[in-house]
């Protein structure tokens, strides 16, 4: 007979995190050191300290709480996340570093940061299975996905020319690609009648706000952490132009929403979501977005695209795809990202004279794209093989969106 | 017969907003550019960055939070202050910049710091008709509102010859006396018999605390953010200065509060509102400020003020003057920064030896106070009569204070 | 016959706040000014300065939301975490500059970074009492613990030549020790059967939750801000000491909370308090971490043992000793602080070739220890002692844990 209670996750969880922690710990004992000279063509410590931890601030606290809208999984959003990122980035830093095989890879803030970005790409792809996987899914998932992410990190700088900063930043389009080819793999039979605890009220809207804002007051800094400061205005353009998209996608993403609703009112979830839309947008095309109403037109067309995703693309995905995408990070990150490649396209291909260059450079920038979701899409359906496998104890149906899977609550425990 | 539901914001919200953006981007194409060159007399990039995210934070999670003490109202007061404050950074932005006919508006950290000290006194504006209107009534204060306080700061500047600092921070009275005639003029039948959900509980009493300690913490930032760093030791002095000032006001709010109930407990409101009076006050004053203890007996002063006026004048403002003010603005931004007016102009007074200089100091203060009354006044009632305006569906007497007026909850729907 | 309602807090609280609050005013009138000139060896204003928010961030947001986690008592822990923390910080100002009994106390961001070190060690304390005193005694604590703490700073100093930088982050130790004692003298008979509302709940867990996050991401901040900024790199190394330390904590409390759970599940609380034991112990040792994997091995091992005093100690504690942690400070706080306090010892007599050094190394640094426990029982005791008399009206049984004691809920009064 099948078990009532949520499976133990003692026999799998435990030695998984503390085998993997010592495992870094050893790495980094043979292989890291502190930079203590300060790079040649670097900021001060002083200067990037407060972006750091504003970065810090939008992984940890903004995804964290951005997925607590779910009315019953409060404790495991928030904390999952924080697990997720302590995980990813250390792994991170160290395959970040792993071009260094004679030497020690040196620790700094850039380190910190190029991590944190891996990172993000992997808090973007557990939206989609939120609420329908263990933690123990949740740290192999930002194992392989950090690592694919390095993989089309590298793919990219070295075949396709590609920069750095433009590299990293195709991080909505991976990490969405890897979440939807992930749910759609563990697609569990049942998931389109709906699942009864996948709502929110208004205790829950309200902690989930929480998070949004503050994704969406330091996005600003999020596109511009990794530019260089060297050029003069080019750090402080992007601030402007971030922080001008994305307060279009606010006043976008409230008129899309009520324009696509029957009852004329507004969706919380457009609320929260689709306002970041204008700042992934401008992420993905940052490095050709030099005027404050190129930016601004962005923040308009990117909410418009991520609000009538959210509006129809969802149930459709659902049904038609069965690829069922708790967060709908395909029309928060996924489309708003694929947007942005598209206007970053056309507008470095307007600006260059010469025929041959631009045409050159088009041929790139779509075997960019193309080469990342070929990555983020394979190694999603291999991370979901391999998550499907009945070893890890994944949640019942019942347990689904549920802290009563993973948590104990005293407070009952004592009423009895 | 009358309609029982809610009236669709559709026909009205969406082609405002719409309309509105496309207006912005459309002057933005025109209008601005990205200030490359870093300002001969200014701050670095890094030095100001972290000082502009402070204030980001106070005005969208601090204003916005702060508001959702209203217990079935948190969804509208998080979204509506997001709303405002992008509309209103926008046209700010924009205004601020009219001066240059000719020429472009240059856009750097410093345009948008000063767009979002417009955008504060808008936001406590709407702190006195919280609850009470609909977005789209929202949206056109806000540009009203910040019209008059730009026309309101190019009066002192010019014709009263007021510091640039000084007349940004009038934003605390101009903010209040506009809030309190627009909640006068759009007045209705019945509202001094009380609302059933203009309430707080334990929960949206915790989320409304959540906002009132960032604005708290970061009030040194906005008080300073505008100094001219050049001085050595001010922006310090500042930054020191209203730090102790609000640590005297926690103290002295906790103890008027208490002092003042006849059951001898704390007052949830009162530890929210007044604990921010001394930053308030202190924000007025701010020129004339030099002496810790100067802040500390300001803030104290304040703090008695402001409890005070939360205790007995709010229930007289309803009932003699048919002024409902939700968050009871008149008491946390209004007599405090009355009383900073006034102990500014006492300190100023009295450092100057020069009899004549004196009395010309103090007319010139007298008459930037009733100047900064009269526009406000003046604009507030403009604004109220307009709004009052049956074309805007204001929301009906049972959904004021009420989430479900504008938002839809998809699992009560479910739930059917 | 007692009275049914809680003691009201007229008599006793407005006197005490507001007399203190003056006498705090007159004392920075004779005493205090701005520091005007930039000290020659510090950091630049605006290097500091979001430095100085962060901390500020910890200890009014971290700290009172961290202690939000009573079901019944948010209002109580975050505003009585205020109080405590301005009284506390003036307190630590004046006794921090009473050194110069000539000429003025020079107050600058690193005077009040100084003093709010100090009023961390009263928000650890106050975190054992939490729920079962009342705001007299409270402020009552924080001045008592203030002095305390800078008694044991100045002995440290001046007696066994311990830097100002290690003898501040004893901190973490002195306010266990002090809490502890203080909890163990105001014992009451009853307590280990457990008090109805002392729990959590998915709403109350989640506020502290969000105090919690925002703890455990600026601890680089903590560790890092009174660093000396000339050592290159020095200030670098300990942020990226502290955040791995911190990542290596969160995924050691995952592990080790499902580890020692019979059912095998997370606990909140775990998840929570133990994801900082990694903080506190660097903070402790931090002038002899230099290389990352010290820190990581610092960072699981504190955790290791925080997470099972967490489980098995706190119900020992209350039983065999009588001493009822309501926040558990002595786990979270307590022994990883004096595992970083052992560690340091090993590190650094490891690091002395000559033996003779290491042995006097060794005696100063357990004198410190030794010097550290003694003053902060003896100071906990006679704190306890004072707060044991009726004369501060403490909250009665069914009162504990309550805000129902200290806080008017008109809306309650409405529906009668």
């Amino acid at each position: 007979m099948a078990p009532r209670y949520a499976p133990s996750l003692r026999s799998c969880l435990v030695p998984t995190l503390l085998l993997l922690q010592l495992a870094f710990i050893v790495i980094f004992y043979f292989k890291t050191e502190i930079q203590i000279h300060v790079r040649a063509h670097g900021d001060s410590f002083s200067d990037v300290y407060p972006m750091f931890q504003d970065v810090n601030v939008m992984l940890i606290l903004g995804f964290g709480f951005l997925s607590t809208f779910l009315v019953r999984y409060g404790f495991s959003a928030s904390a999952f996340t924080l697990l997720v990122a302590v995980v990813a980035t250390q792994w991170a830093i160290i395959l970040n570093g792993i071009e260094t095989f004679i030497g020690k890879i040196r620790i700094d803030l850039r380190s910190l940061i190029d991590a944190e970005m891996c990172t993000a790409s992997v808090l973007i792809s557990i939206g989609a299975v939120l609420g329908k996987t263990n933690p123990v899914q949740l740290v192999l998932i930002s194992l392989l996905e950090v690592s694919g992410f390095i993989l089309n990190k590298w793919v990219l700088q070295t075949w396709l020319k590609v920069q750095l900063l433009n590299s990293i930043m195709m991080l909505h389009i991976f990490g969405t690609f890897f979440g939807l080819m992930l749910t759609w793999t563990m697609y569990r039979k049942g998931s389109e009648e709906g699942f009864e605890k996948e709502k929110f009220d208004q205790r829950s809207g309200l902690f989930s706000m929480l998070g949004t804002l503050f994704l969406w007051m330091f996005w600003p800094t999020f596109n511009s952490v990794l530019v260089d400061g060297r050029i003069p205005g080019r750090k402080l353009g992007v601030v402007c132009s971030t922080y001008l998209a994305l307060a279009v996608s606010a006043v976008a993403a409230a008129a899309m929403s009520v324009l696509s609703s029957p009852k004329g009112k507004l969706n919380l979830i457009h609320m929260q979501q689709c306002i970041l839309a204008g700042g992934v947008a401008v992420s993905v095309a940052i490095s050709a977005v030099y005027q404050p109403w190129v930016a601004m037109t962005i923040g308009l067309t990117a909410t418009v695209v991520s609000t009538v995703g959210h509006r129809y693309l969802k149930t459709q995905m659902l049904l038609a795809f069965q690829c069922h995408d708790t967060r709908t990070v395909l029309s928060t990150h996924g489309l708003p990202g694929l947007l942005g490649w598209l206007i970053r396209l056309i507008l470095e291909v307007q600006a260059l004279d010469d025929h041959t260059t631009a045409i050159r450079f088009a041929v790139f920038h779509i075997c960019a794209l193309l080469a990342t979701i070929a990555i983020s899409m394979s190694m999603g359906i291999i991370t979901g093989l391999l998550l499907k496998w009945d070893f890890w104890r994944p949640p019942q149906e019942n347990k689904c969106y549920d802290d009563q899977a993973f948590w104990e609550f005293p407070h009952l425990a004592k009423r009895k």
